[in-house]
């Protein structure tokens, strides 16, 4: 089925009765409630809220859980989203939709939901999970908008991984070139739903997301289009280092193409499953786009390189990203581990590079100076194969 | 063998000749000659010197073929290339190396090489070739460093083809994110080497393009290298209008992965044998990066948007190019021959709709318009089995 608008909802008569199933295919049947209120999570509460309203078998009402906050006035940011309509704090100016409603309290929030969707920041997951256990309706489903991943020894741990093991359900991934601001005010777009087996509830997220200025497709690689939203960031790191030494776009393009390289190989090796075509799709050459043209990692990895090192990645991201984090150090560094527990360094220059440059080991230029393994016809062979 | 620096060459009584064997790994027996000595085969011509010089299997000497101009001050531009070693109106300030001897001559240029570089303008390429007939040494290899094709009903007539009917001798094809002034002062670049059937003369090509500042890579695919080449400007005329619009990083990497897309799919639908493992190369998603970043097309795109369509790519083309030509312009039409000829305008949009906007048939914001088609199953499935 295509996730496309299918046109205005016929009316229903109880359109909150999730229980009457006379009429199936305009009986809504599914109901979404978003974890997560931050600037993303708005967004795709936005994106969701439109189509829930149209499509028959979703019910209108979105629900938001929101990490309840005190607004300078004295008020409560979820009174203020539910009285304006607007995220005051993380989306301001934006409608969300009329249907969307803010709900400090999780465990209310997800208790009619069968579908949820995840998008808080990534270190926050494991403790709403454990809040979530035996909370949730049976034969839930999930899906993960979270970039970010847990290293452990015998490697990563995916957050959407994280999601099923602790809560017991499925989860699928949505990722894909999505700088939040741009897709609220509806400039062109697309993402990459991620699924494990079934392609039908897949397909249900696609039509939730999507609209005609965000374009979803589906691919059966949760491993692989998750990975290429967390390890892209690295590869931004090296991006931000070429144009704070004036390299040009020659040898930007470069870097980027080497760290889309690494990326392919390392997730293909930590997961066999893993397809090359999932590279090709918005999760993967789209996103490292975007992510090198602006983003935030390449942003301070420019000021490093700039001031030649002298200011650690820690200072500089203080300074210039106003409390946002930077994610591309300290994934550099979890990829740095799984590299040395397994000796993978040389096949993995760029990687191995950039976590060295960041902890002050080599200069920036290193970033294009590790031609004599790239050249070295064994090392790129053996990386080949698994390309 | 690896394509790299393999140290200094050991002395050789006679370099110069080609005949004596009974040392053969330092008796020098490929001789180059560079056909063409514009901006980029100068460029070329440089990074071939700076390796026949060291190593033996190479002549030192290269030869470049120079269509003769005279200079304001009245000089012949070959004498002024032989004197300065400098290609004073092409690449001034830069040193080519001594080795490089340009000939006016083309028939005495070619007479003694065994491995020919063709750099020139594509719509020369056939003029020079018939020139060329039985003039050439026996067993003479070719690479095609020109981007074009010519296309004909049957589908596009490559460059290297056209070479290898002409000349009845095999010929590769070099290709990659390479922006001649960048690799002229030694800017870490990649290139992609490729070729139809003999790996072994293939990385003979790697070995004398390869420098520790420039990569090269080699593909058994001549047709998919050449195609990327090509294909991405009508991709980059797409960025261009995306800029031209101003609207942001996501949309234009959108653009640029859908672009891409379409580039596989058409190269995989014209020529079988075109591998997905191409676009991952430098000719491929690296080349197709630097074009939509920098690059002409793009920067006319770009300036035809800004004016709402009112001036013509022609008068812009004119105006911002200071005599350069603009090649999207001309591959979006040939494509779109191509595409309408064989009813596929529906399974490849953006190429479609890129050709509609340039010849003032739809205005430029229809570039980000397609997506009923674009999220029409039936149509992307139909394509997603060539991608």
């Amino acid at each position: 089925m295509a996730p496309s608008i299918e046109g205005k909802r016929p009316e229903v008569k109880s359109p909150m009765n999730t229980t009457c199933c006379n009429r199936e295919e305009i009986t809504p049947r599914y109901r979404v409630t978003v974890v997560g209120s931050g600037n993303w999570g708005s967004v795709a509460a936005k994106l969701i809220a439109s189509n829930t309203v149209k499509l028959p078998i979703f019910h209108d009402e979105v629900r938001m859980w929101v990490f309840e906050e005190i607004l300078p006035g004295g008020e409560k940011l979820s009174k203020a989203i539910n009285q304006t309509n607007e995220n005051v704090k993380y989306l301001p100016g934006i409608k969300i939709g009329k249907n969307v409603i803010a709900d400090p309290d999780l465990e209310n929030a997800v208790k009619e939901a069968n579908m949820l969707v995840f998008v808080t920041p990534h270190q926050f997951v494991a403790g709403i999970c454990k809040r979530l256990v035996g909370k949730i309706k049976p034969n839930t489903e999930a899906i993960s908008l979270i970039k970010g991943m847990e290293v452990k020894t015998e490697g990563p741990c995916m957050i959407s991984k994280l999601i099923t093991d602790m809560l017991g359900i499925n989860c699928c991934v949505l990722m894909g070139a999505n700088i939040a601001n741009e897709i609220a005010v509806e400039k062109f777009s697309e993402a990459t739903i991620g699924y494990r087996q079934d392609k039908e509830v897949a397909q249900r997220w696609a039509r939730l997301f999507c609209t005609p200025y965000f374009l979803v497709s589906v691919v059966q690689d949760v491993e692989g289009v998750e990975l290429c939203g967390t390890l892209k960031n690295v590869v931004a790191i090296a991006a931000g280092l070429v144009d704070g030494m004036n390299m040009g776009n020659n040898t930007k393009a470069a870097i980027m193409r080497i760290g889309l390289r690494e990326m392919r190989a390392l997730s293909k090796l930590l997961f066999p499953s893993v397809r090359d075509s999932t590279f090709f799709e918005s999760c993967g050459v789209a996103d490292l786009i975007t992510t090198c043209l602006g983003g935030r990692n390449r942003k301070v990895a420019e000021a490093f390189a700039k001031c030649g090192g002298k200011r650690s990645f820690d200072e500089l991201e203080g300074e210039l990203l106003g409390g946002q984090k930077l994610q591309g150090v300290s994934t550099a560094k979890e990829v740095y581990e799984i590299l040395s527990h397994r000796g993978w360094q040389a096949i993995f220059p760029l990687f191995t590079t950039v976590h060295e440059i960041c902890i002050g080991q080599l200069p920036s230029s290193a970033i294009v100076e590790y031609s004599e393994q790239a050249t070295n016809f064994s090392i790129v062979e053996g990386l080949a194969q698994y390309c």
